[in-house]
Formats: C-alpha cells, sequence, structure tokens
C-alpha cells in the first residue's frame, strides 16, 4: 500500500521522542498500519539547533523552518501539531485542514481553548482530528472512552491528570516535605517546568478535564467555568491530619452526570488510603471511570514524559494510516451540538463530604459556636479531632479538625465564610472535598 | 444511514444483557454509531423458556431456534455468537462467516483453540471477527493492545485475568477462609459456576493469555503448552506465611518476552502488597502491559458478569458499524505468520524469585541438606523463616519457608523433586513464583 507522508509541526521533547519512533521503527509500525509511516518534514524555528534524540544525519534532511512545505506537499497527508501554546498552534492546525491534512495533536490548551472552531474547521474541510495524547499521556484514555466504552453513558470520571502535582503530593506524603522542596525536587527530576504555574494552580488539570468532558457527555465546557484549586498553598500540616484519619491527598479532576446534570471541578480531595486513586505514585496518571452498563473500569500510565506521549501520538497516526481515525472522527461530532440536553451545574453545586481544618482559640464554647454555623447550613458533623497546641510559640491557637457529611460547595463555602469571621477563629480555616 | 441488522446468537447471561442493551438504548447507540443498530434475530434451542432480563414482548418476535433465519436474512450484517462452548459454536461461526457475516464473539476458549482456523475463514470471505469480550470482560484491553499500544512492542504482560479465582484469593488472605469455604462463597454470590473446573485449574486463564499473547507478540500460543496451575490447591497456611513476608497472592496470567523469546505461565504468584496487581480485589480483573514505548500502563474493571460483558460485546458492534472493526482486522492479521521471528519457550524457562514451604523434621543438618541441594542448581537463598510447631500433633515437623533468588522454573522444579526426597522432609513442598 501506498506510505502515509506525515509532517511533524515542532520538534521539543516529545517531537523528537515521535521522530525518533518513525525513524526507527519504520518496519513495526509499518506492520501495525498496514502501510509505511513516512516522516517528510519536521517543521522547526531555527534548523540548526542541535536535537539530541535524533541522528543528525537522518533528521537533517527533513528540517525545514516553512510550514509551507508541509502545507503544499500533496504527499503529506498527516500534520503532527507539537509546537504548544495556543495562538501558534491555532494557526498552523486550521492552515493543515484547510491544506486538506488530517491533525494528530497533543495539545490539551488548544483543544480546551478553541475546540470547537478546530472540529468545525475539521469537518468543513471532511478532515479528521485525532489527540490521544492531549490527556493521560501514554494511558489510551480517550479511545476507551469514544470505542471502548461506547456501549455506556458515562456517570462519573475522577482522574490523576497532573504528573507534576501527583508527584509532589507523593513526596510531601511519602517523605513528610514541604510544598516548596517537593516542587524542587520535582523540577530537579525533570517533572516540573521552570515555570509550573499552570500545573500547580490545577490550570492543566481543568483543561483536560473540559476534553474528557466533552467525549464522556458531549458537553463543552469552557475551562474558565471550572472551579479549579491547586496545591501551591497545601501545608504538609493538612497531608499529616488527613493520613491520620486514614486519608490521602490527590488533586482530583471529577465530574459527575446524575438526572442530566453535569457538575465538575479540580480539586486536592481526600482518598482513602486503600482507594485506587489514593495508590498512584510519583509521576504517574489515572482515570477512574464509570459507565452504565459497565460498572467501574480503571486506566494507569505514565502521564507525560517524551517516550510516553510519543506512543500516544504514534497510536493516532497509526490510526489515521488504518483510516479508523476519520471514521471515528466523523461518528462522533465532537464539539457539536450533541450534549444539548446536559445541564451543566456551577462548581458550588459539587456535593461531597469535607475536611475541614479550623484554628482557633483554645477556650470553652468554640466547637458550639462552628457546630451551629454549620447546622445552620445543613452541614452535619462526621468527626472531630482536636489536636494539642503545635508548639508553644503559638500560644492558645490550637487546629480543630472536622469531617463533615455531604454538603455542597456553595452551602460549605458560605459557612465558612462566616467560620472565619469568628473572633475565636485565629486564622483563614482550610477545606478539601473528601471522596465518598 | 441505513441501520446495521445483528442476529444474536445464544441468549443466556451475556446474551440477555446484549439484547437488553440493544432494545433499550437505542438513541444512545445510533448516535455513537452513526447509524441504528437493528436487533433482528435471537437464536435459542428452546423459545418458550422464560429469560428474565428481557421484555417478553419486545423479545418473542424475535427468537428463532433456527440459525438459518440469521445466515440467510441479508440484513444481519453482524453476527453475535454468544453460545459459549467450543463445538456448536465452532460451526456456527464459521457458518456466519461463510454466509458473509462479520462475527463479535465472547468466546475465549473458541478463540484460544480454533483461533487460526477462524480467522483464517474470516479473511478468506473478506469478513471480520472481533471479540473484546473475550478477556477481561468489559475492560477494552484488547482495544488498548491493538490500537491504544500500537507503537509499542509489548515488552511483558501480567493479568488478573479470572474473577472467581481473584474472589476466592481476597476472601483467603483478608477474612483467612480455607479455599473450600471462599468457593462456596463465590458460588453464593455468582462469581463461581457449578462446576468451576476451568477457572479454578488455571485453564480460563492460560486461554486468555493464549488470546492476549497472540495481540501482543503476534504469536500462535497452543493453549496446551501454557504451564498453568490453578489455586485448588492453596493452603491458607501459604497465604498467611506470604503476608507476614509483606506478599499477597493473586493469579496471574504473564508473558515475558527478551531477545525475541516468549515466555508465559499462569501461576499463583506472590506479589508485594503495594503492587498494583495485589490490589485488585474481589471479582476484579486487570492488566499491567508494558510497552517499550509507553513504559508501564494498567487496565481494571469487571472481568465478567452479565453487563460489564456486554459493554464489551457492544463496543464491538459499535465498532462494526462505524467500520473500525472491519479495518482493524485486516490490518492486524491475526493468528497469521507474523510473529514467526519470535521463539516460543517452554514453561520451565520462566525465571523468577520463589517462594518455598518445605515441611521438615526439627533436628540438626536440615536446613544445611536443603540449602546444599538449591546451591547445587545455582539457587540461591534470599530469606528464610523457620516457623514453630503448628499444633502438638504435628509433633515435630515444622514448617520451612525459603525466599529464593531468581532460578528458573525447570531448574527450581529438579531441585524440589530431589529436596522432596530427603529423609528430613514429611510432606510435599509448596512453592509459587515471586514477582519482581
Amino acid at each position: 500500500m501506498e506510505p502515509l507522508g506525515i509532517g511533524l509541526i515542532g520538534c521539543g521533547t516529545v517531537g523528537q521522542g515521535v521522530a525518533q519512533v518513525l525513524l526507527q521503527k519504520g518496519e513495526r509500525l509499518s506492520a501495525r498500519a498496514g502501510r509505511p509511516l513516512e516522516l517528510r518534514r519536521i517543521v522547526v524555528r531555527d534548523i540548526r539547533k542541535p536535537r539530541g534524540a535524533l541522528d543528525p544525519s537522518i533528521a537533517a534532511s527533513l528540517y525545514t523552518s516553512d510550514v509551507g512545505q508541509v502545507l503544499r506537499d500533496p504527499a503529506i497527508r498527516v500534520a503532527v501539531e507539537l509546537v504548544g501554546g495556543v495562538d501558534t498552534a491555532r494557526r498552523m492546525v486550521l492552515d493543515c485542514l484547510a491544506a486538506g491534512k488530517d491533525v494528530v495533536t497533543a495539545n490539551k490548551a488548544l483543544l480546551a481553548t478553541h475546540g470547537p472552531e478546530i472540529f468545525d474547521a475539521a469537518r468543513r474541510h471532511g478532515r479528521a482530528v485525532a489527540f490521544e495524547a492531549s490527556v493521560g499521556g501514554g494511558i489510551p484514555i480517550i479511545s476507551a472512552l469514544t470505542q471502548g466504552l461506547a456501549a455506556n453513558q458515562i456517570t462519573s470520571l475522577q482522574g490523576i491528570l497532573n504528573g507534576t502535582c501527583n508527584f509532589i503530593l507523593t513526596s510531601m506524603s511519602e517523605e513528610g516535605t514541604s510544598y516548596d522542596q517537593a516542587l524542587a525536587e520535582a523540577k530537579q527530576h525533570g517533572y516540573a517546568e521552570a515555570d509550573p504555574t499552570l500545573d500547580v494552580d490545577g490550570t492543566d488539570a481543568a483543561q483536560k478535564l473540559a476534553i474528557l468532558a466533552q467525549i464522556a457527555f458531549g458537553v463543552g465546557v469552557p475551562v474558565s467555568t471550572i472551579g479549579h484549586r491547586g496545591i501551591a498553598s497545601l501545608d504538609k500540616l493538612d497531608i499529616r491530619y488527613s493520613s491520620e484519619l486514614g486519608y490521602t491527598i490527590r488533586l482530583l479532576a471529577e465530574a459527575w452526570l446524575r438526572d442530566q446534570r453535569l457538575a465538575l471541578h479540580v480539586s486536592p480531595v481526600l482518598l482513602r488510603h486503600q482507594a485506587p486513586l489514593a495508590l498512584v505514585r510519583g509521576p504517574y496518571n489515572a482515570v477512574h471511570v464509570v459507565g452504565d452498563v459497565v460498572g467501574d473500569t480503571l486506566y494507569y500510565g505514565q502521564g507525560a514524559g517524551q517516550m510516553p506521549t510519543a506512543s500516544a501520538v504514534i497510536a493516532d497516526i497509526v490510526d489515521m494510516a488504518i483510516g479508523r481515525a476519520q471514521r471515528t472522527f466523523q461518528t462522533m461530532r465532537l464539539w457539536s451540538a450533541n450534549g444539548a440536553d446536559i445541564v451543566l451545574l456551577p462548581s458550588t453545586a459539587v456535593r461531597s463530604r469535607y475536611y475541614l481544618r479550623v484554628m482557633v482559640a483554645d477556650q470553652p464554647g468554640v466547637l458550639a459556636e462552628i457546630a451551629h454555623l454549620l447546622a445552620e447550613y445543613k452541614i452535619s458533623i462526621a468527626s472531630v479531632i482536636q489536636h494539642e497546641a503545635l508548639t508553644e510559640h503559638v500560644g492558645d491557637i490550637v487546629p480543630l479538625v472536622i469531617m463533615t457529611h455531604t454538603a455542597s460547595a456553595g452551602d460549605f463555602q458560605t459557612a465558612l465564610q462566616k467560620i472565619d469571621r469568628l473572633s475565636c477563629v485565629g486564622a483563614s480555616s482550610v477545606y478539601y472535598p473528601v471522596a465518598d
């Protein structure tokens, strides 16, 4: 069969991994794809810059700084966008679609922000977009949702979707390090970028959740509407108290569908020590998916990194070569109106149990005042631990840790604002949802 | 688009689940498949037998005891084989393929035994066979291997593939029950059949391993060549000692590829308490897959039962409706000669550490004798625990528990035969592999 011509746009870490596999594993890939996969062009900004993972003698002839070399080559049927960022990537993807190329991308920020425009353009030009690598790195979670679970209405999704955060949380809980120490360690290991803001503040996980929600529920969720809290202000004190109570803290992206109403958020969440997601350590990702036919399933693997991400990109290229990706894309109608009957709830509607730490004056009547305020919002208390003062310097301010029964985030936050105004409360309270 | 006509052959537990979803979730499935899925016939032996899960008024018009009603109906494009067993199923599948139907099957025994014949017939007739439900119930493990991990050479597979055994082992380790008690409990819960022989002796797991090996390594492995040990003779004593040493026992189906040589077996294996597969409890299944590009990944869910299995069957039907399954089948060339360069090793070549329990006379020199015999086969001892006599009645026979370093199964078994012939050894020794 005729080779499938490929143009690679962007050759950073993941791009070099993809090029390396395409160039070195040709025989394997051609058996899997039923035809040779021919890497014809690699578009880079500076063609002279050394790219360590690639053999210069092989790759040099492929480099170009002109994306037109991809757009105008009729033998290139698939463009692989790995430039990252949003604006340049958007323009290049739209140009490739207009030029009749199918597109493979790993760019979650692009899809979460411009998904509707890109998918509409693809449909208009009769092209397909595949994006397995955009969520969960090497884990085939997109194909599990689009194909493997096609019989199901997904009823809930819970994911550890950010390896940087999971590495930091694992260090903090297993080694008792502070957030700053754990972040420094993550940078040393290459698990955190120089500027980790979008990872640690939950934005990256929210973008990935928006993509999963689109596939699982057919709903276009603007990232800006997903309530998200990160881990940068997480105190190791709360990791310790959670652990005493039998819980591990993980940054989760969660979505629940009930009576055609969808609630979602990104937040540090307390999980029982033995819960499957609590056992996901270091830079790994995992997604727990519940469907109304299959019950619960879980998918686990490396959520980022050069080769795991390359594995997912190449799976998409093979799917394009075989013609499956095109059929999937045509049938799915993503970011179209297919989820119109599902109502998107605000993040304040998310219901869960809560872990609450209040720093209180060690004096009579304090617990009564706080319990009273919680009761006003119909939040009942499941258990209470009052710890002794941490150090002599704190004086008579002690941590009071409360586990509540189920409440809505909105009610809980309102009650909390009132609690924080009590004269017996010495600092802003800290709270996290607790998974069932 | 034109509806996809479906003929269901067999309407037991899983068949009723499939029919129920097809009949009740028509709108959902038609959106997913891009066309309506029309159940046109249900072939059963006795059309009058009540089938609880199905509305009699809807289903009655579909029942027939004549498979010819499926074969001769040109509107039926997909036949779903759920009769189970091997001989009748084989004949019906071959007849359906000859009649121009694509086939979806959940029948691992059929594929493990007659895979080459069935896949050759499908290729000869230009038809496709899909079999997601044959391994791992609702877990989309087949599509993960065929599509999601297409970039990879799989280097190892470890699976909990039999829910009956996993339920029994979970009960034995968590509740301290005996094998017989746990089996009785499994039957009560519907997790074990009236005759559980093929589950508990490891045959079922070996059949599923043969299918996974075909997909992952392109090698046709006759089930009879897979060394398999079951759990029927497992003593709760060994579960207790393993646990003291920090290990949980699970029945694993395992395969390793190294230097183009493939070793596989089914056996109870000791896993560290915190290993992902050790945490799989009750009737759940999980498969741990390592690929040379993606690293390690894991897939988890319910491995059997009406609706999880129906979920996988329907995913295959949707794939047929979209035309993906046909493309996958044509490209994969399963059970053809594509794995010819991989050498199949005998099960005695499997290398691992071992847990060994020897019942010995409590007298001087015993450990020296056993250690000497192990050393003769270059098996070194990692740790030893000599427990005190269990009861006064056992007299002076005490359990000696040895953990070895890595050895081949063949060497280990030979050494063990000699150990069991020592005069100081009071009963047949018990041994299990230990995962790294």
